[in-house]
């Protein structure tokens, strides 16, 4: 009998360590808990079955019935904290492991009830970090449709022509929201999910989360940032590309030359057993020795102000993270490269491609061309 | 100097309570604080100029500014909790009111630095229930694009034929992915984001998240459960129609008939003042009365076991409820009126509507037609 249990309650929908933990999909919250190495899912009437035909749980049981059992026993209007009570006592659990997101209400309850709740530290389940080769296989195919998409919305900028300085398109301007639009039509004929992607022109993608919008300029960055997530599979991709029609003035072309150059010192760093804060300062360093300084310049963040990359998988920003703070990479683990450039006198240039760290360095996932002008 | 603060620490694109305090949507977690009736947001250096520009906050901080007092002050490693009490001892706070969702980490670790804590009920916000004129018109333009594509799916379920029992469009079989994807490309041709629709027929239906796979066949009923969120105005819609293509069964038949009519009793119950509980018990038993139980038949759920409806708006399931848990609904709130029925040797037949609770009684925000047989 298991004494330390594990408890995640939450929408499989929105925390990606109950999707990993159980493979089942829903809505709702739900309960599961790993007692003794089995994993017990604790479903609503409407869930149930599903859950038994679809979830790689070991046990599902019905919440009603641990509900009506707790009713029998004189609980007036019980709950999920009752039922996982019964459901603890049963088994035997006194302590119980949360991840840090575990909702402070329940916990609260648990806790009253005489259990000792221990916040475990991210990440929840670390194997969850180090991908399967399915996993990994995923990933690359999400990248492949992220890619194809890619490709038909910068094949709509080159094809563009410019008017008076805007991009115009058989006769119309050619905003972001029309790029974004054909990027999330393509992708979801690919039965992939897209959202908030960023189709920045200019000054626009000095602020990197900016999606854009309004007409595209010419002779401007653009930065495009497309990280959709496969309905299939549920795994995503994180591609960053700058391109510009027109002429770009000398500096972006030095933004872009570093940026890219960014790149290359990580790929030349990342390996199992780096710690992702060496290779953060090493592109900080690059930057500022070229002339890129980062910092608050005239009341605005400018230069290189966010991390080099994030890990990648069931959720777009997962960990291990490559930035200013410590975190020892492992052989497995996929993760972002996107250094970029912010300077509000020459837009933004950000370049992200996705790598599996391995034991002796990285393999590039993405396969994306990078070329800034286009003809 | 303002005691108790209200305090959500999330990704608003994940926590619509922090979405509806600040109209700002972000994918990481940030830092929303009410003190004294202003709304303070602490904001990474990634996020803080967006936020400063379109975010409804009355102050947006830079957390890396807080962080750089606390490094002053001689912490070593200050995180968020350690950027909030410089925040907090600065403002006179010494209580803190937070959702029941707020992570256990963040909630022990401001415990421990002698804050007292407490978990408030839900709904949080509770004037988030009740629409504004302008959230109103929102949900509406969603609903109006809904059932623009649901017309269009229904339509390519219509102009199927039959053959040996199976729906076929332009030579091929009729699936549900091809109807889900028609519908997804559709809305998101209108800027609106679907996932998980349903569109499931015959015995798949009777799991009511199931969302349904494979070819679609003639004479059966199929559930088409519609739930996207406008990109623009981040509200929801939600609509089920239940159809059928060929010539449905008497019981078939008369289970629609049921809950078209379980419609309408809710409909004529709905307004402010009500308890959701007596609606969803009018409709069960009418069900009953019609031989139409609820409750485990041979090992699996049949009948109607789930709720009426839920609120509607910034999240898809939001409160109030119409189930079995008693819930006083008020005016300017909008919920799903969404009764079914499972049977196994049947199939599945759910109707859903949108509704606005008003003062006398309920304004009916759907206008989609319902007939069960396309000719």
């Amino acid at each position: 009998m298991g004494d330390e249990a594990s408890l995640i309650i939450a929408a499989s929908e929105q925390d990606a360590n109950l999707y990993y933990a159980t493979r089942f999909w829903a809505p709702d919250p739900f309960i599961f808990a790993r007692i003794d190495g089995r994993g017990i899912l604790v479903m609503s009437e409407l869930e149930v079955d599903r859950a038994r035909a679809e979830s790689k749980a070991d046990e599902v049981l019905a919440l009603s019935k641990l509900l009506s059992e707790a009713r029998q026993k004189g609980i007036a209007s019980p709950g999920m904290v009752e039922a996982l009570d019964l459901l603890f006592k049963e088994r035997g659990v006194t302590s119980v492991r949360v991840p840090g997101s575990f909702p402070v209400a329940f916990a609260d309850r648990l806790r009253a009830k005489g259990y000792t709740l221990t916040v475990g530290k991210e990440p929840f389940f670390p194997e969850r970090t180090i991908k399967t080769k399915e996993e990994v296989a995923a990933i690359r195919e999400t990248i492949r449709l992220t890619e194809e998409a890619l490709k038909s919305a910068i094949g709509v900028i080159a094809e563009s022509e410019i008017r008076n300085g805007e991009l115009w398109l058989r006769g119309k301007p050619l905003t972001s929201e029309l790029v974004r639009k054909l990027l999330h039509l393509t992708l979801m004929g690919s039965d992939c999910l897209a959202r908030e992607t960023i189709v920045a022109g200019g000054r626009q993608a000095c602020d990197p989360h900016m999606i854009g919008s309004g007409p595209l300029k010419a002779n401007e960055p653009i930065v495009l940032d497309v990280f959709p997530v496969s309905l299939k599979s549920r795994y995503y991709a994180d591609i960053t590309r700058a391109v510009l029609k027109g002429r770009a003035a000398p500096k972006v072309k030095k933004m872009y030359a570093a940026v890219k150059q960014g790149q290359e010192i990580a790929f030349g760093m990342l390996r199992s057993g780096v710690d992702g804060k060496g290779v953060h300062d090493a592109i900080l360093d690059y930057f500022k020795k070229e002339g890129f300084p980062t910092g608050e310049i005239g009341g605005r963040m400018q230069g290189f102000f966010h991390g080099t990359g994030h890990g990648l998988g069931l959720e777009i920003h997962e960990p291990p993270r490559v930035s200013s703070a410590p975190d020892i990479l492992k052989a497995g683990q996929v993760v972002t490269v996107e250094p970029g450039l912010y300077y509000l006198d020459a837009g933004g240039i950000r370049l992200e491609d996705d790598v599996l760290i391995t034991e002796t360095g990285c393999e590039i996932l993405t396969t994306f061309p990078k070329l800034l002008e286009l003809s």
